[in-house]
């Protein structure tokens, strides 16, 4: 097991990595100084692993706040849900929530403590590859508005986080090339040899080697806590962790979500963003290739789909990064290096758009 | 005018009290730092000041979203009906929420700004005595939910509050006498000087003589930043701000939110809290019949209703300060002094909700 610690001062925690962690009850426990814990979870995930998880809570009382699963129950509704569940137990802050599921159930049970009386902790125990090295990792908590994704949320930190491997044997094909989009994607912003290093064992990741699993998560989190610590809320280099992200919530928003996976979107809309860092020459056209080749490699659609461009251009007018009306962009500027501008060329966006 | 400092580190913000201020459009825009803002009001105070706040603000593009009056209208509909015009206008956080309104417009307008897009800057023009003396400083937000008061939310700082006395000539009195209930608050727990004061100028308040007030807004204030100062979260001292409150908020939630002012239910809340002080020996006859006293001459309810005792338990057992199901009180040690406490006679508070 590895443990790797996010440094917030007084909000820092650590992130726990191994095989078999969630089998261990006294990582969770020593996190949890409430004596009541709500469980958020998922119809899915909660077959899985809810009476396992339970079984090592036996010294508190537990409650349990099921939500449908899927990206489209990322919304009010699931939210006062777990509100309503916390109230009619009349829980109060001596309630702890963890959050078990992928990143959908983490958003939102980190939304429910964030919210709930003003704040209460809470521990992620990410059951997806895309939520154990991205979304339960940074504080960022919501939900989904009907006009925009995340529009509603809060920066929040977790007591702890608890990354099984062994609950990614569950996952199908598509979710773990959802997740590996985000491992890329900290190739790509920070670490070129972390890129090479994809580059050389894509193939044992998607055949779950737990013992490259095991690294590319934790440099993952290591990547992205370092990111975090500098920059909590977002106001400057926070933001280049949106790397494809613009072009892909505009892909998931035209869709409509649930369509394509969240990391499917992402990795296509990595290749678009290094298409716009190629005509901008930030990148050259042997480094496009790689990029877009090892997207490909990890079974992700390297190609736009057929979106009518109004549309697509005011799904990315939402984007938060934007300021005065602008769309602001991370581009590529080579491999490992990535950058937050609204210096582009519009009409090579135009162009990459309706391509 | 005078200039208060809350000092929170860099969370830290100023509030301007005086006669006119709202009529100073720098001392509003030099803490607007965004190209656009959003007026948050009500259908009531926005036809007496929106228009004339409006003119000072040239120089911006100002959105506006009116909510119903009421606090019943503090809820998740109104909330969303904030995120909407919000996002209907592409706003980014780019843009500062101004909250133009009593308590209820502060506390739903700076929820609002908490949670979209994980936090936006706002600034509190309270319109009402209680909202000025009290929920417009200490960076509570929130909404109700069904089950609940003020049970959704965060903490939140404003970058600055604005309070102008003119604006309470268009009070009536009942809602006077529902923010001196606060103002009376503050003697009782921390300034027994400033408790005498009040039983000497109470009339002089009551008829909005502005010398007194500002005097009396500015020490409401100061005592209020100085314990948020010392317990921002509520961890500790900070729940001392709750006397009268526990029995103030299970008043409200059984008569119906909006049948007694809040600052009544406070009032009344405060009597029993003093009730139960006296039966615990930490008030004595003569303190308790000042406390009583006072606040009747504030012309604020001293009799609790007829209220189902289940029903009014139930709803007290409801309340963010209880720990492990038992019901915690703030209670008078002497005046000038409270406690938060579970240390008192069960069948005492049985008594007390009985009478």
């Amino acid at each position: 097991m590895k443990i790797l610690n996010v440094e917030l001062g007084d909000r820092s925690y650590p992130i726990y990595i191994g095989s078999g962690v969630l089998e261990d009850a006294k990582i969770i426990t020593s996190h949890i100084k409430t004596k009541i814990i709500c469980i958020v979870s998922n119809t899915t995930v909660s077959q899985l692993y809810l009476e396992n998880l339970k079984n090592l809570l036996d010294d508190y009382q537990v409650i349990e706040a099921i939500i449908d699963d899927g990206e489209e129950f990322k919304n009010y509704d699931s939210l006062n849900y777990i509100y309503t569940k916390l109230l009619e137990n009349q829980c109060n802050r001596d309630t702890t929530i963890l959050a078990l599921g992928g990143g959908v159930v983490g958003d939102i049970a980190g939304y429910a403590a964030a919210s709930f009386l003003r704040g209460i902790p809470f521990v992620q125990i990410p059951t997806t590859l895309l939520a154990q090295v991205d979304s339960s990792v940074g504080g960022k908590t919501g939900i989904n508005h009907l006009l925009g994704k995340n529009m509603i949320g809060a920066f929040y930190q977790p007591q702890a986080v608890v990354i099984d491997l062994n609950v990614l044997k569950t996952l199908d094909n598509r979710q773990i090339s959802a997740g590996l989009a985000e491992v890329i994607k900290y190739g790509l912003i920070w670490d070129e040899d972390f890129f090479k290093y994809l580059e050389v064992n894509i193939e044992n990741l998607k055949q779950l080697d737990f013992d490259h699993l095991e690294h590319v998560i934790y440099r993952s989190c290591e990547i992205k806590a370092k990111v975090v610590s500098e920059d909590e809320k977002e106001s400057g280099i926070r933001a280049i962790l949106n790397l494809g992200h613009t072009f892909g919530h505009a892909i998931e928003n035209c869709l409509g979500y649930g369509e394509w996976l969240h990391g499917e979107a992402v990795g296509c809309g990595m290749v678009l963003a290094a298409k716009m860092s190629l005509t901008q020459a930030w990148l050259s056209e042997s480094e496009f290739d790689r990029v877009k080749d090892l997207i490909f490699r990890a079974n992700l659609p390297i190609e736009k789909p057929k979106i009518d461009y109004e549309n697509f251009i005011g799904a990315m007018k939402l984007d938060k990064k934007n300021k005065d009306k602008e769309i602001y962009l991370v581009l590529q500027q080579g491999i490992g290096k990535a950058i937050v501008t609204n210096k582009y060329s519009s009409s090579a966006l135009d162009d990459v758009i309706k391509s």
